[in-house]
């Protein structure tokens, strides 16, 4: 049995509330927030709704919230002998004041969102970081309560793996946002593509996206290049289409 | 009862004429091309394997080569008055000498590759277009045997959509690319990522691209898109993520 205390009333902080507090392998003591009405919807997930100040040493304190409001948060938990952890990917795991070893991190690797209420924590990878061993062996029990992919990467490694996540999810969707962008402009429904857009990710996956990489930038097809160059009209969707068809022109080798 | 000859060997090929060739609304009469080793895969969805010379009128003639081809085959084809339809994007419908009415286009908007043997077509979107209605009540007809989602559309809609499908498929497998790049240098398996991947596509299906930005670009977060930037080493990687860190911050109205 492990106890968890949340920090944050988020969509990490609100996916992961929902998950654990439905385990019976752990007891959400407390979700605290600053925002009262945000936390209201929390009220199902944990014995009790509090303010930071108000909390109580947990096996587990869980920090969700953003980036710039991680050191803040730390230095307002009262107490001090107790396993604290956020749950960011770019932020390095840090030390808390007389108590360096009671840290760690427990980095969810999804995109969350609140509609998503069906989400199964399952097949998300958590990655976990931790001062000691005898705090990384309490996180990896806690993750392998909701999560088949528990892995530990360090912070350098957890740096990288959220920068391939911006070109995994961020790059990715605003490249469709210009694809939809298109369809809107020539009166074709953007649902044409979602066939396109479901493939080329499960592609990706079964067959690595090296492997998968098709189009004129990587046939170096001069024709179609230059020709949907002159069709579009707009000067950023116009820059992104020639660093890209360029990078892939480049990575398959052909003559620049 | 549609009867219809397809001429090429490649991915669109092979999958139309597996789609066709278990239909019985459908007969496959001939497929055609000059790789005769490559055609030979073709046998059990066709009467007779032929070279472009021995064709035969059918009611339909699917053209499925590369666009620097189709011209050349279209010279080719050994009759004149029965339609003749291409499965590009990209090109514009053609004419045809003394035939200029027995023309179209036969786009199935999907990436295709031969590993692909489970393809279903039934969700696949077909954009047919035609020189005339009887014509294109013929490709409506072929069409929908195989797919639930036939669309007529112009050749300059097509050309966009083709462009939009070089975004969506093209650019974002390319994205795929650099984070798997960044996770091997990193020591991270790429399967980490592989939840993010299909969720990013389904949100986008779901909720619409514009709705499901998420990351450091979009909340002009200059702390990690700085840090991110010192991060990536390759310096086409680099222009990726810079031109499109630009784009989203532009679109989404943060100061520049």
């Amino acid at each position: 049995m492990t106890t968890i205390n949340i920090i944050g009333t988020g969509n990490v902080a609100w996916h992961l509330a929902r998950a654990f507090g439905s385990k019976n392998e752990v007891i959400v003591m407390q979700i605290a927030g600053r925002n009262h009405k945000k936390l209201e919807a929390f009220k199902d997930f944990t014995r009790e709704l509090v303010s930071i100040s108000q909390l109580v040493p947990a096996d587990v304190t869980i920090v969700a919230v953003s980036d710039d409001s991680i050191n803040n948060v730390y230095n307002k938990i009262p107490f001090q002998d107790q396993l604290v952890v956020h749950t960011s990917g770019f932020t390095e795991m840090l030390s808390r004041k007389h108590t360096s070893n009671h840290t760690g991190v427990f980095y969810p690797l999804q995109s969350f969102s609140k509609e998503d209420t069906e989400l199964s924590f399952k097949e998300i990878p958590i990655l976990i970081e931790a001062a000691d061993d005898k705090n990384e062996k309490t996180l990896r029990v806690l993750a392998d309560v909701i999560s088949d992919n528990v892995q530990v990467i360090n912070s350098n490694q957890r740096k990288h793996l959220h920068l391939a996540a911006v070109f995994a999810n961020n790059f990715t969707n605003y490249c469709y946002t210009i694809a939809e962008d298109i369809c809107k402009q020539n009166e074709i429904p953007f649902d044409t593509l979602h066939p396109l857009l479901l493939k080329t990710s499960e592609k990706a996956i079964q067959n690595g996206p090296k492997q998968s990489q098709t189009g004129p930038a990587k046939r170096n097809d001069l024709n179609v290049i230059n020709t949907q160059q002159e069709l579009i009209k707009d000067p950023t969707h116009k820059r992104v289409y020639e660093t890209i068809t360029k990078a892939i022109q480049h990575l398959y080798g052909e003559k620049l």
